[in-house]
């Protein structure tokens, strides 16, 4: 999920917010008319006695007794291989804030169904009454026999970091915080399509970003990963820079990694000259004069949630050479879609133990490539969520990743 | 899940098993095939930009905003009220015992396709990584806002009673453990119908059980609920009375409750002059010697599984007036699938708080008024599995003795 504003601000900021108040009429009387966005369904017949003692007592003791001599054989006789479970906390639900489990719930429904219309995966929602992340560790990695893979959602910064690292070690199944990381590969692959367009370098470039949550932390990380070296990490207070004496572990830890000249100052003043700005902040934060102060050819992903830090067309008419948003009303939309019903798909076919950064950017690197050099514009950098080449190219890179660093487990 | 033996046991006991071996074969075959008996789908359209903005963001937000300002929206706008976990830690699984959360899931997927085949109820299977009690407790306690019951199963005894109680105290939704409840229910039901039969009453006749775990303990708890007085529960030692040496915290209960004669024997002994005999507890324990030392018109419910405590034909031959079994291929099958699917149902359809004693006696007593007088025989006292009329009277009496005992909460 991008970051996102209470339905106050939102409304307060899209005046009126007449498009934001016909989906939410409409959602609500769709969801009290779907009772449900997910089902769990059986794909056995149960119709007589015969098919009853083979899908369950006596002869369901025969696939126990397998499994029981042999754990992996749960992949084989039960749902497992194709099993996500999607895990909140209910603390960072889209950008409401901390709304609770059960009312995190209907995020985590379409959660699921995203998995299962785009992956074909089975997905199934797990909301826990726990604020703690010992306990939401402790329970999840309980459960991580029952299923293929563990995506983490909507968790607040900074426990989502402590939560995604302790199930990593605790879990022999992939484990994906999908804010992080799937926010982290969909920019990566809009950045790589954008930089081929203005001919710039991923290594020899400058970005700046604003947000210092659990995306925007991500996304420097994975880009940092693919060889970028100048990166410049904003909060509210302007650059992160090493010895700034504000700053939580995270954010020290950023410091240490980033803005190696140790740029001070405000956002305004790290953005001149600098070639990428990557939002994951508030609405309002970027004005067309700070994208003029930018390198030629600038590239803007102002991707805060239902309003970005700057609206496309004021950045286009700044100057931004490419502009992508969160938006599904604007080009080039950078949307989790993309990733994470392909990675999983890839993930579970293979059996895969972890999600690693190899597997990420081959993911980046796929969902980039379905768009030919010579298709790529301003206005098309990205594919759109309902390009249906989309998961499959992005499972076979994923699978491939996997196999290559060897966390593959057929 | 009746007490089940481990398949060697079973093969030796069944003279090489040819029955068994042929359901072994096909269910390895047939879960190979099926690649899991459940699957999570969406209930939902995903085909364009509108169908997301509703299902998901921004629509999304609505229903997550209402639900934050009153809970019990959850039921309304999530799969939470048709949606049941069914819970296990793989310690006590059929009868093939300790064999893992992960070799216990072919049977928990097989519960959840029984669920939704007879009940409509959506189950979901989540067997946990833990034998112990608290761990157990807490994580299904964590879940239960994502969820409209709990089903426990195959949780082996005494940890199965402690488990029960810390959640019904901890949880807001009905929890239920199906193999002391279930097998209570239904044997129950059997029982009102064969007393019916003989003319006899539950107030006036002397029970003899054999087996005192979890169902065994929960068999004799209904019944007394029901009114029957005179009960002797037997283990492998006999008779358990007040100030046998060798009880445990369970059976010292036990011992309080029932037997208020205080005999001593053997089971052979205490079996002399009964009316009733229920065995939850191995093959071969009752012989037709001690058939024919019960009282005139003598009922046997030998149910251990799938070879129970006297084959039925014997009981018969030694003069038994009724006999019901476990088992699909002899008259009288007390199947724990004609309670559950309906409680649940009816349970989920007046969102009642708890499955209490007055709902689980009104699942017994709806389901034998499904047999009328005149048409019950001595080999017909107990519906079938198949018959499509027992989860919609299960169901409706349980809403209505809930309502009754005000647990509804609509």
């Amino acid at each position: 999920m991008f970051i996102y504003n209470t339905i106050e601000k939102i409304l307060e900021l899209t005046a009126g917010g007449g498009f934001l108040m016909d989906y939410e009429k409409k959602a609500l009387e769709m969801h009290k008319k779907w009772q449900g966005k997910i089902e769990v369904t059986s794909r056995v017949p149960l119709e007589n006695k015969e098919d009853l003692s083979i899908a369950y007592t006596p002869g369901v003791a025969a696939p126990c007794l397998e499994i029981e001599k042999d754990t992996s054989l749960s992949y084989e006789y039960t749902r497992r291989h194709n099993l996500v479970a999607v895990v909140t906390d209910g603390s960072a639900v889209l950008g409401l804030g901390d709304i609770g489990p059960e009312a995190g719930m209907p995020v985590m429904e379409g959660k699921c169904v995203l998995f299962k219309t785009f992956g074909g995966v089975d997905a199934f929602p797990l909301c826990i009454r726990s604020k703690n992340a010992d306990e939401i560790v402790n329970t999840v990695a309980l459960l991580a026999g029952s299923f293929g893979g563990i995506n983490l959602e909507d968790i607040s910064a900074p426990r989502c970091f402590e939560i995604e690292k302790k199930l990593k070690e605790k879990c022999d199944i992939p484990v994906f915080h999908d804010d992080q990381h799937g926010t982290a590969i969909v920019t990566l692959a809009a950045l790589l399509n954008a930089l081929k367009l203005v001919k710039k370098d991923i290594h020899d470039i400058s970005v700046v970003t604003s947000g210092a949550g659990a995306a925007g932390i991500a996304i420097i990380k994975l880009l940092m990963a693919m060889g970028l070296e100048d990166v410049v990490m904003c909060d509210r207070h302007g650059a992160i820079y090493q010895g700034r004496g504000d700053l939580n572990e995270e954010k020290t830890e950023m410091a240490a990694i980033s803005n190696g000249k140790k740029k001070k100052g405000s956002l305004e003043e790290v953005m001149k000259g600098a070639d990428v700005f990557i939002g994951v902040s508030a609405p309002g934060t970027v004005t067309e004069d700070m994208v003029r102060s930018m390198a030629k050819d600038a590239i803007l992903f102002p991707m805060a949630n239902p309003v970005p830090e700057i609206m496309p067309d004021l950045a286009v008419k700044a100057g931004a050479a490419v502009v992508g948003t969160g938006r599904s009303d604007f080009p080039n939309q950078i949307n989790n879609v993309l990733a994470f019903p392909g990675i999983f798909r890839g993930a579970l076919d293979v059996r895969a133990s972890d999600i690693n950064d190899e597997m990420k950017i081959a993911a980046a690197r796929a969902i980039a490539a379905l768009i030919p050099e010579e298709e790529l514009t301003s206005e098309y950098v990205i594919p759109s969520p309902f390009d249906q080449r989309v998961a499959p190219a992005v499972a076979k890179a994923v699978a491939q990743a996997a196999k290559d660093t060897k966390v593959n487990r057929i």
